[in-house]
Order: structure tokens, then C-alpha cells, then sequence
């Protein structure tokens, strides 16, 4: 194993460095084995959306997506954060409506959608944004699934005691083999529960769910995991949107690599060749530092390969431009400015 | 002199903390006396906006204010970062015209409002966004004054070697005492030179602004410090807006105090009474921390009394809400959590 401090990623301007973030970053193995440590390894964060992938685990294996019949873009979305863009808001009602349900049972808080266009589209049109543009609206119709699938009460189906949440509680706590029960439970952007865990923790988990192995994880966890993974390289649109980090990686890797970028600066990285996983989380919650220290981890383990590089230099090497397009600065690892 | 480590601001959600922070602080007499350093009195930063009632002074000094009758609001917009409502963008507009320019000749870029409410009204109405929507377009209204009474040409007013700017920055260097021939010059966000400081020297000049002596600064620019300020106390609403820390702020200290945000996690105060100043800068450029670490700098110095306590503990101790509106967690002092 490697060990340093956190990593450091600075914003410049003028040349000059004008401020820093540090981002904690541990590389493990399915055994619990860590590969690299950036950091803390113990360092207690919330994955945030960055869990979406495990937390749809449930949806797969009782059955529910099957039940659905449910396509890779709606396994896709339920794994996403989404930029409330027409195609992902359309696809989450067109699947609700499949299963009787109206946007209002959605219990995750409408939302605009995130790029200025669509917005500024949506305003013109007289529209106000809805639940199904908020970007876990792929995760709630997935957990609604569930519980439609498993014959549970769909009220209320966002709270920690629900069977819906239970069930994907006690999924993170086998892939992580942790017991949650004293773990903090913070009430997500969603209203979703979402566990703190330790980074090393959730990178094994992480780990596990790339490396997909029926004799570790059973027939059934195995299969969703890979069903999941397939489901996300068929539609890396649907995982983030356009011009987004992890839709934009995940097709360059074509299914060799995959992120899932979680508020406050967290990022899972799943290595399926590799059966690695790696859990970054900028200490002070910073999107541009743990996006660009995504690309020192991709660095470190040899896969920023040319087409990944050329995919994601914009993403976690941009430049920092000012309201008149001026480069005023940009974002990079401490030691290249 | 007291020092201490950076100040330290928390994100918690359910209860934990989430995201930490580190911010760096200063609080300087006008002699050059540190009174009480958080973090590294030397810590070098780009002031930002915070800078521009500096920026402001060469305005009033020149003559440029009286040439074209400038009225309280608007030298308190030169020294604003405002948030584009109809009342600031209306304002600039009237005092651009009055000097028979129109917006174009403002050299910083279109910037949407910066609440949704008059984002979203201004897409409705089909309307873009202009010059004078930008958050410094006072300031800039300001500059075009300044070349338009010295005769100097408009063209070019916010390049560094323009006499405009090195009538700014030398008021800077006067301010500071400090030589800029070797400082790190940035391009902020409005197209304008920004010199970055070490936050010492920078809370002494904030010190000098506050106390206004002319047997320090001379008849001239003490009298242009005391107009500026008297201003922005008169029309706090043109140094933000709607909802904003430092309108807040200066509306509730009535003149007493004065705060001045800048991009990147920036904050001088400016302690007229107390003839101190302060110079915050959070190390990741957060402005959820600078402004969660105001509130400590004021506790320290017993300037939190009710009045400004109610005006904002909102701005500086937020509850933190989620898209349906449920709070999932608060910005605080690490040691309050």
C-alpha cells in the first residue's frame, strides 16, 4: 500500500494560487486490501449520491426491474444524478406512468434542472420544474418499484424505517461489511437517508460492486451488480447528462471504468478490469477538487489513457473563465502550478 | 496580539459533520498593529471584490464623483458587488447614460441576476442579461467616470497599464503600504486587475479606510473614505441587495460597521467606531465558511449584540435545506457542533 496526504488541488488566478482544497482519497481492493491512501482513510463522509449505484441494488434483486420491465437507461437512471434534461425527465414519468404512479409520489423536492439552457427553456414555456427533474428522480422511481414490487406501503417509502430503506441499508451494510446501526444517517438532497461511512470502507464496497463475484457476493447480488454496470455503459446519458464528468467518463471507458459524483465533493470510481474501487471526498465538499482529483487517481492506476485523458481534461483541468470568457485562472494538482 | 489556528466552519448534516473549512483571519489597527490573527497573518489572497471601496477612492479623489453629481447610491454601487435586481441594473443605467455612455461601454461581462426570481421574470419578459446586470458594474461605472473627468480615453479603462487602474492601484499601495511592482496581479471576474495581499497588510488597510484620519491620509482621501462610507450607510441595499450579508450587515451597525464580500471566500470589515479593520479569506474559497467565520470575528470584538445577531445569524449560521425544503443540516463552528 501507498500512503501520502490528502491530495492537494488548487484554483489559480493571475498565476498565482488562490485557494486550496485537500481531498482524501483511498484505492482498495474487494478483500478489504487498501492500494493507496491519499489522507485519511478513516475520515467519516457521507457518499451522498455517490452511493446511488449500491442503493439500487434492492431494485434489481427482488425482482422489481424485472417486474417493470425496466430498460438499461431506467437501471441507468436509478444509479443517476441527472441534470433534470427533457430526456431524463421524460423517461422517469414515461416509467412511473408504467407503474400507475403520477410525479407526486415522488418524495425527492422538485428541482430545475441544472444547465442555464434548460432552465431558461423551461421559464420561457411558463413550466415550473417538478419532482421528476430533480436529479434522484431515477433513484426514487427505483425504490418505488420496489416497494410496488414487494407489495409495501409506497407512502413513506423515503423514511429509515421503511422496508424499502431498510432493505438498502442492510445491501451497503453487505457490501461494506459494516454495521450501520450506530452509523450517522444524514436526510439527503431527496429527502433519501444516506449512512456516513469511512472512506476505506465505502471503497471496498465500491471494489466489490466492480469486481461483481458470485462466490463473494452470491448469484443474485453478482448479477445485479453486472446488470447495473451494463446498464450504465448502454446509457452513460441518462447517469449525469450532458457535458457531465461521470457520463462523459463512463463513455470513454466503455464499461472498464465507472463514477458516480456525489454532492459536497465525493466521487466513487469503480474499476471492473481491475476489481478496484476508489472513494474520493474533497474535505471541505468542493466539486472542482474532488473532480479533479479524480484525475490523479485515474493517473495513478494507468488509466488515463489518451482517450479518457482527451474525455476528461475539461472536466478536471478546466480553466477558470470570467463572465466576459476571459481565462482568469484554473484548476489544478498543487504541484503543476 | 492573540493568535490562533484558522477559524473552523462545519457542514453538519444528520448531526455529523459533513465538510470542514479553514478560514483565515486578521484584525489590524491603522499603525500596522495585528490584533488578533486566525491562521496565517501572511497568507497571500486576491481581495476580490472585497477590494472595492479602495478601488473606489481615485472616483472621489479626482473629482469624478462631483464632476457628474454623483448621488450617495450610486457611490455606494461603486463600491458594491449587487445582485442585478431592476433597482441596481436601473441605477447604473441612469448614471451610465447621464455621462452619455451606454452599457456597452462597460468592459464587464453580462451576468445573469443573481436571485432566481429576477433571473426567471427576465426570461419570461424574453430579456437577456447585460453589462449592467454584472454584480461590479458600479464599480465599472465608477472607473468610466474617472477616465471621462481626467480626460483619459474610455478605451481600455480596465487594463492594468491604463491610468485608471494605476490611479487604483496606486491609491492600493498608499493604503497598504505596500510596493504592487511585484505582487501577483489576477483578472477578476468583472475583467478588472486585482492584486493579491497578504491578509495583514490588507486588514491594515481595511484599518486605515475605517478610521478615516486625515492627519494619516490627508485632507483629500480621508474626506473620500468618510463619503464612501457614508454612503454605503446610506444605501446599503446598492452594496448587495435583497438578502444579502452586507447590506444586512451595514443596515443593521448603521454605520458603525461595514462588510465588503469578494469572490473565493473573501470578507473586510471595516470597524469605523473602533477604528479597526478585517480581512477573513477561507482556504478553499467557500463564501458558506467566510461568512459563517464574520459572525465570529464581530463575537470576538463584542460587536454581536441583538440587532446584529438577528440580521445575521441567517447569513452566518444558515440552516441548510434540501430541495423539499426539510433542513438536513447547518453551517457552524466546528466547536458548536
Amino acid at each position: 500500500m501507498t500512503s501520502s496526504g490528502p491530495i492537494e488541488i488548487v484554483a489559480t488566478r493571475g498565476g498565482a494560487v488562490e485557494s486550496r482544497h485537500r481531498v482524501h482519497a483511498v484505492v482498495a481492493g474487494p478483500d478489504g486490501d487498501l492500494v493507496s491512501v491519499h489522507g485519511e482513510a478513516g475520515l467519516v463522509a457521507f457518499p451522498r449520491s455517490s452511493l446511488k449505484a449500491l442503493q439500487a441494488l434492492p431494485f434489481v434483486e427482488t425482482g422489481a426491474a424485472d417486474r417493470f420491465a425496466c430498460s438499461p437507461a431506467e437501471l441507468a437512471l436509478a444509479c443517476a444524478s441527472h441534470e433534470g434534461e427533457d430526456m431524463h425527465a421524460d423517461a422517469v414519468s414515461a416509467w412511473l406512468a408504467r407503474m400507475g404512479l403520477d410525479p407526486s409520489a415522488l418524495a425527492c423536492g422538485p428541482q430545475w434542472p441544472r444547465r442555464e439552457a434548460d432552465m431558461a427553456r423551461m421559464i420561457r414555456e411558463g413550466r415550473q420544474p417538478g419532482r421528476v427533474h430533480n436529479n434522484c428522480s431515477g433513484k426514487h422511481a427505483g425504490m418505488l418499484a420496489t416497494a410496488l414490487h414487494m407489495g409495501e406501503p409506497i407512502e413513506g417509502y423515503a423514511g429509515r424505517e421503511h422496508p424499502v430503506q431498510r432493505r438498502v441499508f442492510d445491501a451497503v451494510s453487505a457490501m461494506t461489511g459494516m454495521d450501520l446501526s450506530g452509523a450517522p444517517v444524514g436526510i439527503d438532497g431527496c429527502s433519501a437517508p444516506n449512512p456516513a461511512l469511512p472512506l476505506g470502507v465505502m471503497a471496498v464496497a465500491a471494489a466489490r460492486f466492480a469486481e461483481a463475484d458470485p462466490a463473494r457476493l452470491g448469484d443474485v447480488r453478482a448479477a445485479a451488480c453486472r446488470r447495473l454496470q451494463a446498464a450504465m455503459a448502454d446509457a452513460p446519458e441518462m447517469v449525469g447528462g450532458t457535458d457531465r464528468v461521470d457520463t462523459d467518463l463512463i463513455r470513454a471507458f466503455a464499461g472498464r471504468v465507472f463514477s458516480k459524483t456525489g454532492a459536497e465533493g465525493v466521487y466513487f470510481i469503480y474499476m471492473t478490469e481491475k476489481r478496484l474501487g476508489a472513494v474520493l471526498k474533497a474535505e471541505d465538499g468542493a466539486p472542482r477538487a474532488s473532480a479533479a482529483a479524480v484525475w490523479n487517481i485515474l493517473a495513478e492506476l494507468g488509466l488515463l489513457d489518451g482517450e479518457a485523458e482527451a474525455a476528461l481534461r475539461r472536466h478536471c483541468r478546466p480553466e477558470i473563465r470570467n463572465w466576459d470568457g476571459l481565462v482568469t485562472g484554473r484548476v489544478a494538482e498543487a504541484s503543476e502550478v
